[in-house]
This record gives C-alpha cells, structure tokens and sequence, in this order.
C-alpha cells in the first residue's frame, strides 16, 4: 500500500457520502477505438452526471462535511469544472459559492458556474492567478477554501472512480493529469488492490509542469501554458501532491496538441462523446505511442466533457497530425 | 396492474441474466436542456455501452435463454440497432448469429453487425421486407427467430430500464416508439410501480403506423416510411405489442422531421450526446408542445447512438423549423 496522504477506509467511507449520481459510472468497451487504435479500449465515463465531469466526486465530499459543521460558505479557484461541481454540491446543502476562475475559461465552464447559483470572480490571468486570488479571498472572509488536489475530499472523491476500476482487468489505466486529484486519488486506489495495473498519466506538452516534476522528482515550474486542455493547465505543482504522484504513478507523459485534437475527434466519431480536450489525453497517448499499448487492454477515463461547442466543432473538423 | 403479455416477477429476474455493461445506466438531469425546454429534464442514458443502444437488455435474455437449451444459431430481422445488440450477446456465448436488414439501413449499424462477428444479409426493401426474410430464413434453417417485440425477451429486456425510473421522481416518461418493445416494456413496469408517471411514447409522422394504431385501436398499417428516425421506422405494427401498449401507454405523439434534428442538435449542444433520431424523439415532443410540459419533470429516454458521422454533422449544422 503507497505511503500517500490518502486512505483506503476513508475512500471506501466517501461512497457513502457522494450523491450517487456520481458514481458507479459507465465503464465499457468501445471496439470501433479499440480498432482504430490497436488495442482493447474501455472507457469509463465520467460526464453523464449534471455538471459533465468526475469533480462532483469531490465536491459532494467538500459540501458534506461543511454543511455538517453548519457552514454557510465556500470558495474556490477553478479551471472550470471544479467551480461547476463546487456549485452543484453546495446548492443542495443551501452554502454559498463563489469561484475564482481566469477570464480566458471556456464560455461554457463560466455560464454553467453562475446557472448553478454561484457568484463568480474573475481574474484577468490563469488558473496559478485565481488561485492566489481566491486564497486572499477566503482567508480575508474566513470561509473555507477548497484547493483542488491539495485537499484530500478532492482526491479521495476521486479515488472512489479507483474503486470502480479494480476489477476492470485493466493492463493500463489512463489518466489526464492537471493538479493530481484524479491520478493521486485513482492511483492510490489501483496500486492497493490491483498493484499490476499500469498507472499513465498524460499531460500536454504545453502544461507538462507536474510531469516535468514527476519524471525529476522536484517540483518543476513553468512560466506559459500554451494548450488547448483548460482543464489541466496549471504551471504550478503542489509539492504535497507531487510527493504522492511519485507512489502512484508509473508513467507520466507528454502529448501533442494535434494529437489532443484527433483523440477528441475520434471519441466523437467511435463512441459518439462530445468531450473536452482534457479528456482526450488518454487517446492522444495511445496515439502517439501505438506500440506500447498494442494488444493491451486500456482503460481511458473521459474526465469532463465542457467544451465550447464552437470550439468542439472547430477542432474536430481539422485534419490530424 | 395492467394485464400485458409482461410478468414483473419476470423483469426483475430478468435482471441477474443480462450482462451489468447494459444495467443501471446514467439518469441525470441536464439544467442546459431544460432551460432550453421550459421543463426540468433528466436524460436516461442508454448509448454508454458496448453496442450503443439500450437493445442488450434484450438480447442478453435471449441469448441466455439459447445457451441453455445448448442452441447453436439465432436469425433476426433488425433496422440496424438489434442486430448488434444480438450479435454481441451471441458471441459471447458461441452463436451464430445471422441478421437481416436492409440495405438502406445506416452504414454504421451495418458495419458494426459485421464487426462484431455477425453473418449480415440484406434486403432491397425495407425493414418489413427484412422481417419478412428472417422469418423464411429461420423456418427453413429451423434456427431461433428473434421477433423485436412480439419476443417477450425484448420487452421484458426492455423493460429493466423501467425498473430504474421508478424511483426517478419523473412526471412523465418520453418513449421512442417502434414496434413497441421499449414503450411496452417500460410503460408495464411505470404503470405497475409509478402509476402516476405518465407513459408518452413518440413516433416521427413519417413513421406513423403504431401511433395511429394506438388511437384507433386496431391495427393500421402504411405504405411508405418518410423519416430519418431509422431505428423506429415500421409500416406493420404486430397486433400483440399493440394490445400491450393500448395498456400501458397514456399518449402517443408524432413529431415532425425538423424537430428531430434541433432534438439532436440539442442533446449534442447542452448534453454533449451524439444521439441517433430516434433518440431525440422526446426531445422534438417538448419542442412542439411546450405548454404541454412546462414546468414538469421530463425523463427522457436517450435509447441509441448509432448515427453515421457525415449524416449526423448534416443534421446538426442545418437550421431548425
């Protein structure tokens, strides 16, 4: 069992708390991908659920145990997702939200953040930004401030999708890597109870911050993001979480940005999903490195499908790489 | 309890024989539909499977049922969603499975039926002329036919979807209608259990016949189909499934062919779902009757996703009505 700050019992504990709409999610072969890409591919899919992403996991964790401590508030920074699922859970438990996103967020993201009742503040710079912001905010207001992947609800929320991955006789588990709440959270899971499932984390090469410091096992900034993937742009690890990305993970790497494009046209063409590009990482992975994976049997997590569809159409009517 | 040919001991049962990859689909609600439609809706999920239709439930209780009687072989007539949902089931218990379609029926069903191991013969005509074949083809082989609703395995397959919206809260169920295995598997199980859920089933006007058969109360047939809602296009409704559904179905409604297709582009837009037309039936019935479902809990049944690419970004890049 990896020496992460997560905890099997507390995981198994969360299911309890999590509104089930989040869980027990489709996980299923998809044979037209697996041709296309040369393997067995299964996907488990994490956006049929009223905010179109795993985050909700998390937040109903973060929401259930503020509501019952009687809190009236949260905040949080968020790309985009975090922020949606933040303000589904906190709706149903009466809190106020408010998140913090960058200006440059998808459309979509921020509309469906102020539909779902929370105040939204936005920051004329990235995520790295409405982080700093949204720590002032709350540490000035003193409200409780969800970091995503440094606070553990967020982790072991997404740990419970690990559960449902043991027996999936996966050889390779794909996982989109941001801030590390999915692959910490899933990782920790898959290296208890099924240590002989390969953990891949996939990043852009232009946000390759984390698996710059995973592969030097140091935090490693970087200055720019330059990616289609909104939802795992960060430029700045978090060295808790760093620390137990080193326990779980066996690989993580780096994708092009025309792969990105051809792995999100491809689930639209061979399972008929609208995702966003940070859910296309596991496909653009298997593309690039078609060897490695051949004959096995992969398992790619659709992690959130909030896309502009303007942009989603753009995208998937370009040609590949 | 409405007195069809369906036994809800049956149904329930039926559940420990149908592989868990088609049971316990997603039923979420999708806000960005809803405010569109002027009605709260939450989609039931049937396309996050191996064969992207909700066709296994049923297929699954047939080819169990084979397998034990040591059966080698099974025929059916399918317009494109059944076959590969037979084919799948088949295979993974050693039957030969021999699927008659026609040749008009989407590329991508007829593809997929071959993928997936299946012998495919077709027919110059329509899906009539197809049922018409399968039954020849099974008589003389003295092979199992597989008649789509008349079967009671695809009804009471159908069927264990309604056990999973009992408990929805739904003020109404949309069902695509066709020869009537989903509308009546699922109406019995709603009319028997959730009594004051209303059952509305929908048929593009193109593909009438079962519609009109229902308000007549007697059989009616048509000449011609005029739609591109292929998986419910029949000219000949089967007097049995009718007598069912004349229990169990509170309204049957036809919708024009432009309401389909803003159905579609819709569920791809605020679902992010590349839905087949006969899946975005109960969509295009809010659409031209709004008054009808303000403010109501709206459940509807998105049953297949088997669209071909190019017909589908057609569809969704033309204008509405």
């Amino acid at each position: 069992m990896p020496g992460t700050r997560l905890d099997l019992e507390r995981i198994r504990s969360a299911r309890a708390l999590i509104d089930p709409l989040f869980l027990d999610t489709p996980l299923y072969p998809c044979e037209a991908l697996g041709a296309e890409l040369g393997c067995t591919v299964s996907i488990k899919l994490e956006t049929a659920n009223p905010v179109r992403s795993f985050k909700g996991r998390g937040t109903e964790l973060v929401a259930a145990g503020l509501a019952d401590r009687d809190a009236r508030a949260v905040v949080c920074a968020s790309a985009g997702n975090l922020g949606q699922a933040l303000a589904w859970s906190g709706r149903r438990r009466g809190l106020d939200v408010t998140v913090w996103a960058s200006a440059a967020a998808p459309t979509v993201k921020l509309d469906r953040i102020r539909a779902l009742g929370a105040r939204l503040e936005l920051v004329d710079g990235d995520f790295d930004l409405a982080r700093e912001r949204a720590a002032d905010a709350a540490c000035s207001e003193g409200v409780r401030l969800v970091e995503d992947s440094l606070d553990l609800e967020t982790c072991e929320g997404a740990a419970t999708m690990g559960l449902e991955l043991v027996d999936s006789g996966a050889d390779v588990v794909m996982i989109s890597l941001g801030g590390g709440a999915m692959a910490t959270g899933v990782g920790h899971v898959l290296k208890t109870l099924a240590p002989d499932t390969e953990v891949v984390c996939v990043q852009p090469e232009g946000a390759p911050a984390m698996t710059r410091s995973w592969r030097e096992r140091r935090v490693v900034t970087t200055d720019t993001i330059d990616t289609i993937a909104d939802g795992v742009a960060g430029r700045r690890p978090i060295p808790e979480v760093l620390d137990d990305l080193l326990l779980v993970a066996d690989d993580a790497v780096l994708v092009r940005e025309a792969s990105i494009v051809v792995g999100m046209r491809m689930l639209l063409e061979h399972a008929g999903l609208v995702v966003e590009p940070s859910a296309a990482l596991g496909v653009a992975a298997v593309l690039e490195d078609p060897e490695r994976f051949a004959g096995r049997h992969v398992v790619t997590i659709v992690c959130g499908g909030n896309v502009d569809p303007d942009a989603h159409r753009r995208w998937v009517g370009l040609d590949g790489p």
